[in-house]
């Protein structure tokens, strides 16, 4: 089963709105094994509606509209079903009933414009709203393959003939078209109460499954070389990679005929994954770089003794952003109690005691100097580990020694500091952002290793 | 002028990323008089997307595409154009340079599969990306009226020949192709500074002028209260709300047949609507409450003295995003220096020297303490003002007297201290960014003060 999602607005296409209806669908739909095809967004208007129902409905079982059901005279989506399936509007008299009830409890007049959203297509079925006066559409269209000629021909627009349908192959099973309107509060509750219900026992039973596994540190192509044949675009549970924030997301999808068969493919892949990868994968799903070293603060490994450890942090170029991150996760006051900015040189050295000959030796992006800066956030925190950042986020303020992007990151332990140099690429917020995200690996790092 | 949007992705059918992208060109399309018909997203399908580039051709004069351009075997949108077009791909020598330096400077090999970007349509253009290894495609399709049918037939999909297109208007120009990556940051870049200057000149007719006010502090309609009349549907140019991050902001657009006249009337209504909301706007079109306040503290009114002025900052329950908000500017260590995260109750006692006692009496969220706490920040950092904030940002640590979303801000100046009590709705990271917003707000307005 598959089907082709329409998205009806003018402020979708003006720009105005972004259509999250669309992703959402996608979502239930996939998760009932119905793939999607293809999703159109069109604006308020009668012959590019109708142009894009004719055209889906030899493409796809199910067709799924949201939006351009209200009242007004901006709305034309039903008008624009009723001349697609070539049959006239018809009152529904129990919707009409219920949205002058509405009213009434409202106690106030039916205006005479809503008594057009209790008009539907003759033959159609009216999807009941709980949220709203807008009712949605069920509807059969005729498949264009065997259309009845008066009914259908009169329809098309835009100078097409039925021959320029492409033909829909022979054991396709007709089409069915659910319209609802665009209101997400309003769209998905009739989604979940009446088209789930019928569209669970239609789908052939192919379940999709997905997981997503985050790596930080490689690039896309460095990743997917590594994945190797595991990307092969015919394999099934297939895994694809995307970029997002120098993150890259290895996204699997399993799809198979059980619920069961599903789960273990999908376990199987991601297994798979994880083994080429190994600790490049720092997450899966919704967890980020913050909230996997906040896991393993809270819950160390058992040569660190019990948890929960604790970090202090010490920025110059992040200004903040670095405890920031620490502290997006709820409950993070377990593990991290306090930082320092230092913006200035001056600031290095008056809060973090760092020496100021030591700056004026090697300037404040240096690896002695976050050194210092980490040494003396730990001890001054009393905390387990500390992290610092000096860098050059630009867009200024670079030298050919050290260009902009030139970050350097320290992290003090128990027993060692690490410093290490590092070159982004990218703007200040994408440099200061990298900076974080690295620091908070290489304390990730830290927290896996051995001893 | 009118186009069609294509988005590529299957994460974007699959409902597992949101098609921000189709939104952001619409707007950016509507400002230049060019409509948009409509957006179709599909998956990574050489056959679908082939289809679409086909059908689109006749259909519009500009077919922008987004995704698909990643180094790896998923991404087929080169392919799918190639083959739309009836032209093999062929290497574009200064991209696969460009690609070696892009590795060379970050001292890395580049992988082989990365060669794959540097191969565009024959007789295409690319559209050079300064943020990454993805260059653009600029084409110029055949139209499907006047094919070399040897080059043509052969790439249409599906069974559909020739004359399955819709006819195109015999007037219309030819279309122009531009396709782009999907990640953000670099299709706005190439729009920008490649796309725009080539759609510019085309555009006929009306002239779409807009700009954007942003206050910050009051609901959107509150706001629409205070505009009353200047929000009226049919006016031009006509003033919407939009709503983003606590921000209520003001799109105005002046649509008007010279750019002259566009102009003299969008900067009148610009005038009226400030008239209207005097203070309460911070600020227009890129400027942000940090950016305001770093103009303000570099170049102070009058009774000031001379700048830049100084400010520290003093945060708890944010974290750090204060002082990341304000070291978002570039060039601001010309303004701050310093700041402190007493994430504890312990850091606040010993690096602000907050005293224990005050702290037991009325508890680390109170008015009080983050006085305190502001002003040893400005005294330690020699600084002209200091933001203090402490505050319950959930989902836990609420109690009847103090719920989730209570937060306390201070602003310590030369001659007076100032802590006011805020309740925040929403989650966590609501809470945190409402909080920085609403300190950097109240600097505003003390720098805007008259004194």
């Amino acid at each position: 089963m598959n089907a082709i999602l329409i998205s009806i607005g003018d402020e979708l296409v003006l720009g105005q709105t972004i259509d999250t209806n669309s992703a959402w669908l996608s979502q239930q739909l996939a998760a009932i094994g119905c793939g999607v095809l293809e999703h159109i967004t069109i604006p308020d208007d009668q012959s590019q509606i109708e142009r894009a129902i004719t055209n889906s409905i030899s493409r796809c079982q199910i067709i799924l509209i949201t939006g351009g059901l209200g009242p007004t005279a901006d709305d034309l989506t039903r008008q624009a079903i009723a001349a697609a399936l070539g049959t006239p509007l018809v009152l529904n008299e129990p919707w009409l009933d219920n949205m002058k009830q509405f009213f009434a409890r409202r106690k106030r007049p039916m205006p005479q414009t809503n008594s057009i959203q209790a008009m539907i297509p003759t033959g159609a079925r009216i999807i009941w709203n709980n949220h709203g006066t807008a009712a949605g559409i069920d509807a059969d269209p005729v498949s264009p393959l065997f259309p009845s000629p008066s009914a259908s021909f009169g329809t098309m627009g835009e100078g097409e003939g039925l021959s320029s349908v492409p033909q829909k192959p022979a054991t396709s099973q007709p089409c069915r078209l659910f319209a609802v309107p665009g209101v997400p509060k309003e769209m998905k509750g009739m989604f979940a109460d009446y088209i789930l219900p019928i569209l669970r026992p239609l789908s052939s039973g192919a379940v999709i499954l997905s997981s997503t596994l985050h790596t930080y540190s490689l690039g896309e192509s460095a990743i997917a070389e590594l994945l190797g044949d595991l990307m092969d675009r015919t394999r099934n549970p297939s895994v694809g990679t995307t970029v997002s924030g120098g993150v890259v997301s290895l996204r699997i999808n399993a799809r198979f005929s059980t619920l069961q068969e599903a789960q273990r493919q999908l376990a199987a892949t991601v297994e798979q994954c994880r083994h080429r990868l190994r600790s490049l994968i720092y997450g899966q799903d919704d967890q980020t770089l913050a909230s996997v070293v906040a896991d393993l603060l809270l819950h160390p490994p058992t040569h660190f003794g019990p948890g929960p450890l604790i970090v202090a942090t010490a920025e110059s170029c992040t200004g903040g952003l670095l405890a920031k991150m620490l502290t997006d996760i709820p409950g993070s006051s377990a593990y991290f109690h306090q930082g320092w900015i230092t913006y200035s040189n001056d600031a290095k050295i008056k809060m973090l005691s760092v020496d100021s000959q030591l700056l004026a030796a090697h300037g404040a992006v240096s690896e002695p100097v976050v050194a210092a800066m980490a040494q003396s956030a730990r001890q001054n925190a009393a905390a387990h580990f500390a992290l610092a950042i000096s860098g050059i986020a630009g867009p200024t303020g670079g030298t050919p020694e050290k260009p902009v992007g030139t970050v350097c990151i320290a992290l003090a332990s128990g027993t060692s500091t690490e410093a290490s140099t590092h070159l982004f690429p990218g703007d200040r917020e994408v440099i200061r952002d990298r900076s974080a995200k690295t620091a908070l690996n290489l304390l990730r790092l830290q927290l896996l290793k051995l001893h």
